[in-house]
């Protein structure tokens, strides 16, 4: 292991708030996800050697400066706290379009803090990587979520609250529900995003949002999709962001049309996601990818098990 | 069943917002609830021939307005509802003190309309009363919320969020905890209590609340005691009554030093109730009253299974 040769590790976009739980609740999906190759060096510190894009190219966008890149700063975290000697260079394989709200810089850190997990002389357990991946994260996004950190780190549908962090609980997924994840060739910053939330809710509004996400734990935890049918809704958060998501309704209403159990931002947006039983996932697929280009906007789309996988090292590039 | 004969229901007290849950999770408890018989009468609506306390004395303080009573108006809509001709009489037992945070209110509405159902035509099932029950409760208490009708009616721990009524969800109850619920010999008015609570909240005070609900029903539909002491908190609502309620902190402070879970006001209090392991709840009762008495209240206690049977028939009186 502390050879030359580089150790890989991938780790899955996901879909943040899952509309019921903001900045608590996040599901890994399948397909897409960044890639982080490590190798031990003998200077101390952690460096990238390159980030590429999913065409193999240098990325257009990300630099390698290992302060900005949230597989780095992730990666250091875990390094520097289990006292490692020497230091590490990266290699960042994107795959998850950036501003998506796909959980791009959440793949990286996760990805580069699973990477640089396996080169440890001794390897923590994967649960342990969260505040080190979530230092990464706080490179790109304003304040301490983990909502697509804790779902990449440990696949599946993911409760992270802050008030419980580190604590993350794998949910139960029930059996038969898939999720459809919509990205359109759209950009929004989440740190901008999340600013211009309101700072205050009245009583009613949060009365009936965490009873949303109280049913729809319930609802997931017996598998009764009528009742995660009726709770899966944002109403305070989501209606503070359409405005910058002009295809929104379109695509949100022809996954509903097309059988959807809900459908809503995933993150900050511009990427849509939606549930529904999987025999239909492809037919919601399509109809959402059909509305956004009705909009105007290229877009591609991510068909996934409620229970796709979470974060694995792959073998050496 | 249409005769002269009274048939008689009983109704549980119950544990109010259970901390985590303001005005969306409720739990039945085990010894002490209202009864109301009823019997058929020729003359259209429902009236109250006697309330009557625990000692079997007339009522000192409820009269037999049955415009006033939750028992009669919750009989009321029901039999109204169903087109029953004639009408019903009513005596009224009231086991829960009044204005005690137990539910009494609710308690009288519930079996109040279990009364009334077990004499018409064609009864309906049990989950189908709850509208009615509420009809009642609101003569009591201000706004609409089921956290204390919903456990009384169905029995256990009840998932009842206002968005969702008039769909209530009986949660699972990990084997192996109880609660205790103390009553402190003072009042406290529900109705002029919620008039008091603040309307608008920080998100960050909703999201650590709402974080703590989902906490703790991923923690009792898995069993795991610890994520359900963490989350058995309410951040919100308790600091804002716990001034009405003198003894509060020291009986609190007992409850845990005791080794409960948790502990709060239940509903809008003077009760506090805790959750504890069942082993010792009855260690966890007996330092809640001395706490109580150390602040010079008198008090009751009452030791529960988290699955306290709910509304049911008894033999007529």
């Amino acid at each position: 292991m502390a050879g030359n040769d580089y150790v890989t590790a991938f780790a899955p976009a996901s879909i943040g708030n899952v509309a019921v739980g903001y900045d608590m609740l996040g599901l890994a999906i399948s397909g897409a996800g960044d890639r982080v190759s490590a190798r031990r060096v003998p200077s101390k510190g952690v460096s990238i050697a390159e980030v590429r894009g999913l065409d193999g190219n240098i990325h257009a966008i990300l630099s390698n400066d290992s302060a900005e890149n949230t597989a780095s700063v992730a990666a250091a975290a875990l390094w520097e706290a289990a006292g490692q000697s020497g230091g590490l260079e990266l290699i960042v394989r994107k795959g998850v379009p950036l501003q998506s709200g796909m959980g791009s810089s959440s793949a990286s850190a996760v990805a580069g803090v699973v990477a640089a997990n396996a080169l440890l002389d001794a390897p923590l357990d994967i649960e342990a990587l969260l505040p080190f991946a979530l230092q990464g994260e706080q490179v790109a996004s304003a304040g301490m979520h983990a909502d697509n950190v804790a779902p990449s780190l440990l696949g599946g549908l993911v409760l992270c609250p802050p008030a419980l962090l580190p604590r993350m609980i794998r949910l139960p997924t029930p059996a038969g529900l898939s999720s459809v994840l919509l990205h359109p060739e759209l950009l929004v910053n989440t740190a901008e995003s999340r600013k211009k939330l309101a700072r205050g809710y009245s009583m009613e509004q949060w009365l009936t949002q965490q009873g949303y996400l109280a049913g729809f734990m319930a609802g997931i935890a017996t598998n009764d999709i009528e009742l995660i049918r009726e709770c899966l809704q944002d109403v305070i958060i989501e209606p503070q962001r359409i405005s910058a998501v002009p295809c929104f309704q379109a695509v949100k209403d022809a996954a509903l049309q097309a059988g959807a159990l809900g459908s809503s931002l995933s993150g900050s947006g511009p990427s849509l996601f939606a549930l529904c039983a999987s025999g239909i996932a492809a037919k919601v697929a399509i109809a959402m990818e059909q509305a956004c280009r009705g909009c105007g906007y290229e877009c591609q789309s991510w068909v996934s098990s409620l229970a796709a996988e979470g974060a694995h090292m792959e073998n050496a590039a």
